[in-house]
Formats: structure tokens, sequence, C-alpha cells
């Protein structure tokens, strides 16, 4: 197909695919005259990936290529190429360096294994650490109860990947990954508003 | 107790706690001089009440004012004051004018029931939005599973809640909604990796 299909059905400018083409984010197609070119399916699927990491990924056009270069590295795994996405994804709260502890000891309770430079775990530390300096600090079993329902969820989110290729892989767990959490911090709040009514009935 | 007690005892610079005062965020003390005034227990409660408004839940000065003047209702519901607390709280996702009606068959599906503009609602729908926007619309049943995940976490949450005093519960749930949730988060990343892992085993 000529630049022009590939834009439309990727659902963007030609000015947009141009860019991305001079950027080295998505492949130059194949030289059919002196400006002009044919792209393929491939090209399509990468401009979708390329789509997602810049969109609801977040990424910077750095970022971008850094997993780009993950999803192209010959015979990477799926497990690899998600790694590297999750890597460069936005970060979930505060930074810091934090006491590892208490996070490691909730991974072992549920016999998670995750690197050890995980930027999720880092993460995790940092937030309990904000909770413990406004003196609410949570107990083990509300961690765990927090890290059961998470585990449903993450265990789910993993099975509906999809294996048709990395960067089909790639796209959905980025755009998932990021997209959801907003889902998943909504529902929290509207399943407070509802438990909070029925636990505090009153003038509402 | 003096000015100096009490800010030593909530943790905070004397400096503050005259900024509190002048706001009008705490009320002022009984004087027992030109230039001194005592304070007591609920003059602590308060101040560590507005502490949690401004520093975790991210509230201004004029949100803060807002959630005390609900908390500072006679008779008001802790309900009531809960609600308050979390209309106040920063939002959890993309802004927009998203169509409601997923978002409400999500809750029905579950038997929640919300006030009709609660935010959280309206954040869900912006979510989802976001999400059909980007190609990846969620199916029910994994709205569903989202639902029942942060329905646990949410129900949990409020039987948590102290119920001595309203402030004290207001300030627990400013406290918990807000530093939960990149707890919530981290663990959701986690899990992903470890079923990575699991799932997907290979080079890693």
């Amino acid at each position: 197909m000529q630049i022009s299909e590939l834009a439309r059905r990727a659902g963007v400018p030609v000015a947009t695919v141009k860019y991305y083409l001079r950027e080295g984010l998505v492949p130059a197609g194949e030289l059919t005259g002196a400006t002009r070119a044919r792209y393929g399916e491939e090209h399509l699927e990468r401009l979708r990936l390329v789509r997602a990491l810049l969109g609801p990924g977040g990424l910077s056009v750095a970022r971008a290529r850094a997993v780009l270069a993950a999803v192209d590295t010959p015979d990477t795994s799926v497990h690899a190429a998600l790694g590297a996405a999750h890597r460069a994804l936005p970060g979930v709260g505060p930074e810091g360096t934090a006491d590892l502890e208490q996070a490691r000891a909730v991974l072992r309770r549920r016999g998670w294994r995750v690197a050890e430079d995980s930027p999720a775990l880092v993460a995790l530390a940092a937030a309990l650490e904000a909770l413990r300096a406004a003196g609410a600090a949570p107990t083990d079993e509300l961690l765990d109860r927090y890290a059961e329902a998470a585990g449903r969820i993450g265990e789910q989110d993993v099975a509906d990947v999809p294996t048709g290729s990395v960067a089909e892989a790639v796209r959905f767990v980025v755009v998932n990954t990021v997209l959801l959490e907003p889902v998943l911090l909504a529902l929290r709040r509207l399943a407070q508003e509802d438990a909070s009514r029925r636990r505090f009935p009153g003038d509402c």
C-alpha cells in the first residue's frame, strides 16, 4: 500500500507517518520510485504500536525507540519485550529510594518473583514510605488483601495478552497497563462510596 | 497546651501552625494573655486532619476549607463528610465529558449505588472513553472482573474507617484513599510481571 493508505488505515495524518519515518520509529518502505514507497502489513502493525507507545503509553520518542529495539531484537521472548515496555512506562506513584524490605515481604508471601530492580517494586516501596510518613503505616493484612486483588487482575491481564506477534503483545500490554489504571482506581472509589452509603446511613 | 507543644505533637513547625490559624483551617485557641493561647486535643486532631488534606490529599487551601466545613457541619453524617472529602480529592484519570452509560452499567451489575454526579463515575466514563479511542474497548467481562476486585478492597477500606470522630474518619479516608492508590497500581504491575514470567518462560 502507499503511504496515504497506510495513514488512513492507522487513523493518523500522513504528516505524522512521515515524522515517524524520519525518527526511525517506523522502518522505511520499499522504494518503488524516486519519491514513492510501498508499505506492508508489518508497517501498519508497527505504526499502531508506535501510536500506542506515544499516546496512551505516554512515552517520549526516545523511550519508544528503546521499547521498539526490544521488540525488534531477534528471538526476543514475549516476557523480555513486555518487560522492556513495562519499564519504559511512566511510574505509578511517588519516587524515592525507600527501603524495599516491606515491599519484598509482600511479594514473598504471595510467591511472586520479579526483577531485583523492577520499577514497580521501587514504586511500591516509595508508596509504603509515604503511608508511614503520613502516620498510616499499612498492616501486612491490608497489604495482602490489596496484593490478592491485584494478583487476580494481573494474572488475567497477562492471560488476555494476544500472542500473534511480539509487536501486538507489546501494544496490548502498553495500552491495557496504562489505560486500565484509572479504571481500577475509579472503581475502587465507587466501591468505597457505595460501601460508605451502606455502612453509614443517615442524612444522605 | 501552648502552640509550641501543639506543633511538636503534630510534628510540624510552629510557623506552619500559625499559618493554618491565619487561614482559619485550625480554630483559634483560648486566649490566656495578650499573645498567648491555650490549645486542646481537638486542635491537635484538627491539625492532623489539615496536614492530611494538604499533604497526602493534595488539596488546595480552598478545597481543604470546603472539606473542613463539611466536617464541622453539626450532626453531619460520616457518609456526608466522607463524601465531601472524596469529592475534593484530585481525580484518578483523564478528564472529559464522556458517555456515562457503560460506566453506569458496570455499577448496576454490581448493585452499587452512588451519587448521580459522583466524580469517580465521571472518571470511570472518561477512562473507558480513552480505551475505546485507543482501539482497546474493554469487554463487560473485563470490567466486571476489575469491579469485583475493586469491590473487595473498597468494602474493606470502609470497614476499616475509625468511627471515633468525624474528623478522624475523614483523615483516615483522605490518607488511605490517596496513598493506597499507588500501592494498588504497583501491586498490579508486579502481579503482571510475575504472571508474564510464568506464562512466557524463555530467555529471561
